[in-house]
């Protein structure tokens, strides 16, 4: 009997979004799920959903996503699953960070960057600890490492200073490890969001438009199917695989 | 109960590449096929393996790219079958002309203008026409226009002068479409093709080689994985669709 | 004493824009100017204007950009100056067309991929024939070739896929021959050209508000600024010189 | 009598390189340099050829580029020529990390974050601060800022994970402040250096071929004419000035 390969995913916000969908996905695609996050709350409550549906799933709060915490915590995944594969990570961590240019602090910027970069990098270091070894799957792979992105990572604009340099940078990361580590046959990929997504923190956001707004699948991304993108990433075959996509919905200019 | 939709291709090579296991696919996943290409030979041995496999198509052979030859063949499709409705075309035409720029001549300029710009602007406007008109599908679409290209579409290379102008231009339609479109329901797409594709002129392409890189899986893209991308693209839902994606082998140098 | 080269400007429009104010700057800076255009009344008064400022000038109309006329072009622009080299070629012919997809006629797409593709790789051709045999200049280049371009050749968008479609193939074009020929010193550039120009024309575009926006330097682009960018790249030495560059007003949003 | 302007640059690594062309070049151009970099002995060695050549100018050492760091070093900039105004910033600062992303410790990625995240930003504040009360100059500009960057700000490549991710952030930030800052008539442009510089640390890397490339104007680049290209960006006019260009050897591959 083949064992369960486990699924890793940093940052699930309030549960509701890109994370929580992927940690749903993935679970009910047979993946024992990891969840990573700074918000303990949150992350048990999801834990408990994924479990109440049939799955295993864990959590793993942390205090910050610095590499002694992160690779203490992928042996603590390890030491739960004894002897089971990690074979997805998805890193899905970052706030978004919007502001004219000569109001961001120094303390903000170090913050995004900490997240962005110090923690994507210590992320991806333990994903790809975590794959190397490992024998193909039955696609071909390793493993597959996957990070949320967004329009940011292709474009600077007004306000945008502090979140577009830490999607730059993610993505410069990803192309960096896709090239390095593919002929490894570990899987790096990114999906480009471009526009807003579903969630329960909609309501705030788009204020009085929200009820005909939240009703148009036209307008808005609905994080199930960012998480079955992922699924698709990580279920290509190694001999024709992506690093990069775009997703939006079907009336977002652009 | 339902119609049976139509798949449309247009540019199937010999029969072993991109268009050809894109239309195995979509066979597979229910849809009736329409072959168009210049070869009517090929066209013709491919339509009745896809008969034989179970699947409902049909050949039809042009001469050109044209519009009008586009705008006739595409009433023969929907003669054919009267009142399926057209759902997913795939413009998968195009010779690949490598040669330093002085020795490319006007004529073959010509040529790859004809089939790249002419006859890609020919059959997406008989795509979109066939498309706007539908009611929406259960993912919530009228149709899905997908494009196959390369990386040459990123980036001019010395020898490439004639052969990226139609990738690049092939984008840029591609792009413009996405944008004016998408508010109409209609999904545009495009995959970038980078490294090479394991068909049976590979032979000749590899030479000495040929025996090792064939059995290679993570250095050359097999047609059918593209395939299965392309129903992925055709699949996505209207909330979350992808403009471009990339698709190269695991061991890829790029 | 010192041969005085030749600069050949190809696609004037009425004389008012990119392609006069470059041969006014060239020729200020000392060279001979072939001017090439369609439309012949423009190009002999461009022409008289630069003699009367002290300059040497030729008008050399075409009826099309097809490769055996500006073959025959070249070849009387060499007649004219005996014994001078042709050491700066501009292309900066070829109309904007900005229309919805399905109100583009064949023809019109024919005409568009006539002077964008097949004219502006005939005058590259001619180009860098005049260019290969030439000794270094004291820059170390045998000649330079300069594309206008726009922002159109970076992004295709609603109403621009005819536009946008020969933007990006003449990128193309323009990075293919910079690499195949900067190993021969011959230096291919591009200036992508975002935001409208000053020109004549001006008035029939900007309607009413042309009077307040024909005065602010911040938000229209001086051709005569263009032209100084010109010869900025054709001054450029071997040891760094610029493929592409973007001109914008200061004000225009992007 | 006009006031003489004020060149600041940070970033002048050995006194060979671009850092201290560019000082040279508009030392020479009629601007007081203000020399900013971590290390002492070469800065105040440069600030003295710089006198020596008929210029004003002086070094401003520093410990680190952090953002209360460079504040004080621009009011001392400001104090040291009071009522001269700070025209044009270059930031050059930022060492070449290339290493196998699993060697890479998180102690390296801090530092490379310092100075190319934390230290652009702060140094970038400092000059539009500088900027944003000053009158509009004779080419309509408040003021220029100028990045150097590397061909690592467009790709990810094997070994580059630490590098172009602070290299892909510079150029986020530089291109969020061009449209920020532009409507203010602040000029922000990036310089993308595509390949090898002639300085005196090349004799190490190029080991055994140094001799034949030093003298090989096809194949290295020289700090004077990127300094050169400085000075063309800070004089561009409001009507069309540059966000980014690309500057190269001539016999570069790429």
């Amino acid at each position: 009997m083949s064992t369960k390969p486990v699924f890793v995913v940093a940052g699930v916000g309030n549960g509701q979004g890109t994370g929580a969908a992927s940690a749903h996905e993935f679970s009910k695609a047979g993946y024992r799920v990891a969840l990573i996050a700074r918000n303990g709350d949150t992350l048990q409550k999801l834990a408990d959903e994924l479990k109440q549906a049939g799955g295993e799933a864990k959590a793993f709060p942390v205090t910050s996503y610095e590499q002694s915490t992160l690779h203490a915590t992928f042996a603590q995944i390890r030491a739960e699953w004894p002897g089971a594969p990690i074979r997805v990570a998805v890193w899905n961590a970052g706030d978004a960070v919007w502001k004219p240019f000569l109001d961001v602090t120094e303390e903000e910027l170090r913050k995004t960057t900490d997240t962005n970069i110090i923690g994507s990098f210590a992320f991806a270091r333990e994903a790809i600890l975590s794959f190397k070894d490992l024998e193909l799957d039955e696609v071909g792979k390793r493993g597959a490492l996957i990070f949320t992105s967004a329009t940011a990572a292709l474009r600077g604009n007004k306000t945008t200073s502090v979140f577009a340099a830490g999607k730059f940078a993610l993505r410069s990361l990803s192309q960096s490890l896709a090239k390095e580590f593919g002929p490894q046959n570990i899987h790096v990929s990114t999906a480009i969001i471009d526009g807003p997504i579903l969630t329960d923190r909609s309501k705030a956001r788009q204020g009085d438009k929200y009820d005909e707004w939240s009703k148009n699948e036209n307008v808005r991304i609905r994080p199930e199917s960012i998480a079955k993108s992922y699924l698709y990433l990580a279920n290509q075959d190694r001999s024709a695989w992506t690093w990069e996509l775009d997703l939006r919905a079907a009336h977002e200019p652009w």
